[in-house]
């Protein structure tokens, strides 16, 4: 199959790779109709992440059942499927205390940008549709893959409740479908921190209620007096690094919640500040099995549409192109079309 | 007045110190009835925090109002009244979402271990019995200026529900009524990470499950085993110390919480393992004034008996003994009477 894969920092290619087979009994294989490039491709993209050279690369992607396992019982070939990134059984004690992202049985896909995707644990993991998405919510329903998930996770996480104020650290596609979790939970104030026009406008869109450019000191300044002096009572935290974390954990009141989903690069924790404050911290890698069925119903009743977060669409050839484009920052998130 | 005072590491004495006297319209000047030694107290004991020599110490205590500021209206003299060592206006917008330890009008008790002490916002601060407790629940009610509530702070910020299972890391008073808050609050399974006999018993008597008397990983596995493998739900780190932590962290199940109470020394978080496990982390000083109501209904109805860590009563001319019983620990928490 034609899969996306890359060989070295910078180097993406789109090569001819053996196609995926069905290694397992739970194991599903997946058409990959839409696919994308996600912020996290772009660690290993930049060289902070290791490499395997000529490895596939992609975890998001939608598509069509092609093959199943002898013991899949809930999705059967033809079947239209929203494969979670994180792939689990849905029944061990971790998936049934809702952290599906810590399954004995965890996976992850591993071909997204790609023709065709293996899925472990297809029972537990895929979400089918009642039939293939209309052409316009194609891409609201790929964001069920990861990013729409996460940015609900980092929601959940720092405790968004309906009244609530919020703040968001972080513009990419996470940070920006966390604004539109915070204001889908009720949050009453949504203050996306963003310095980019075209991402200040998807943030608007989904409901951010301030936008605050400002960074570091000027930043959080400009939340403090949004909020009276009080600070907010939930900070998602969607970017990763140490200023993002600093950042969040200051615009929290005494007391409120940082929901952290960006993977940490070089953060470290000021445990006194968070005690002297009683701020809590959770977050990780999204349970994304455990949202999928509400945001998919939200997203086919076209109550969200996080789907604005794509501003570029590229045939899957061209997937070098869209790695630029995201990481100049000429485009928010990139889908790919095999 | 007679106060404990403290001069160097290692030397408490009782000291003449000059009464404390209203400062502001809001004060209040509570004559002791009871008083105790704090865990906390023990840090400049050891040398561990600085100190300024002949100040005087302590930050629990109860009694009864001997005189109020023109502005108090919500206690009187001769009111029975416990005063929570950390004194709130109740009012400002911290307290209003529950963080009564972040009030912009926050004090401390200063000389809770000695005759009298000065209350800071009386009202907003003071919870009055209907009359002085009966003698036999005097260490129950004194509880209620810190420690009680500081284990239910425990309880509450590492999420502890009816049927969840709770580790206790700490065995000290804050411990042991971290154990009792678990038990109330319905966790099915408690388990107290304790290594001595004599608070082995009294987390027992509290209702805890289970006792785990390994230390490091020899007690993450107990732990382990004990929940099938999967870790606790939520778990109260009652220490302050780096191993404390790491302990409590590691014992939690993926998506559970880590409430921590013990003022951090040394402490080093684990951003990666929390967020690959989606440990959430919450904790600080316990807003006291917001759990006062409930505690206090909860030991006047005698469900409750926190006063059980109490296992030395001294007069407070002996408060030099309390100090060095609690730092051999040859004793648990020493009641001092004046």
């Amino acid at each position: 199959m034609r899969a996306t894969t890359i060989h070295a920092p910078g180097d993406i290619r789109v090569t001819e790779v053996p196609d995926p087979v069905l290694k397992r009994p739970t194991d599903a294989i997946v058409r990959v109709t839409a696919g994308c490039v996600c912020g996290s491709d772009l660690w290993p993209y930049r060289g902070e992440n290791p490499i395997k050279a000529g490895a596939t690369i992609g975890h998001e992607c939608i598509g069509v059942v092609e093959e199943i396992g002898d013991e899949v019982t809930t999705v059967r070939p033809g079947d239209f499927v929203v494969v979670p990134f994180c792939h689990c059984d849905n029944t061990c004690a971790h998936c049934r205390a809702g952290m599906q992202s810590a399954c004995v049985n965890l996976g992850i896909t591993s071909s997204g940008q790609a023709e065709l995707a293996r899925v472990n644990q297809a029972d537990g993991s895929l979400v089918a549709l009642p039939e293939a998405p209309p052409e316009d919510l194609v891409a609201s329903v790929l964001t069920l893959a990861d990013v729409m998930p996460t940015g609900w996770h980092a929601a959940v996480s720092a405790g968004v409740a309906p009244g609530s104020t919020a703040v968001v650290v972080g513009d990419g596609a996470v940070g920006l479908c966390g604004v539109l979790a915070a204001v889908t939970m009720g949050a009453e104030k949504v203050i996306a921190m963003s310095r980019h026009a075209s991402r200040q406008e998807v943030a608007t869109a989904f409901g951010a209620t301030h936008v605050v450019a400002e960074r570091g000191a000027d930043g959080i300044a400009a939340v403090r007096e949004i909020t009276d002096g009080v600070g907010a009572d939930a900070v998602l935290e969607c970017v990763g690094t140490n200023d993002a974390m600093t950042t969040a954990i200051e615009v929290a009141r005494p007391g409120g919640g940082v929901g952290f989903v960006g993977v940490p690069h070089g953060v470290e924790l000021p445990v006194g500040t968070l005690f002297s404050r009683n701020v809590g911290l959770r977050g990780g890698m999204a349970p994304v099995r455990r949202y999928l069925p509400e945001l998919l119903d939200l997203v086919l009743e076209r109550r969200i549409d996080p789907g604005r977060v794509f501003d570029l669409t590229l045939p899957l050839e061209q997937a070098a192109e869209g790695y630029r484009a995201m990481d100049e920052r000429r485009a928010i998130k990139v889908l790919l079309r095999p």
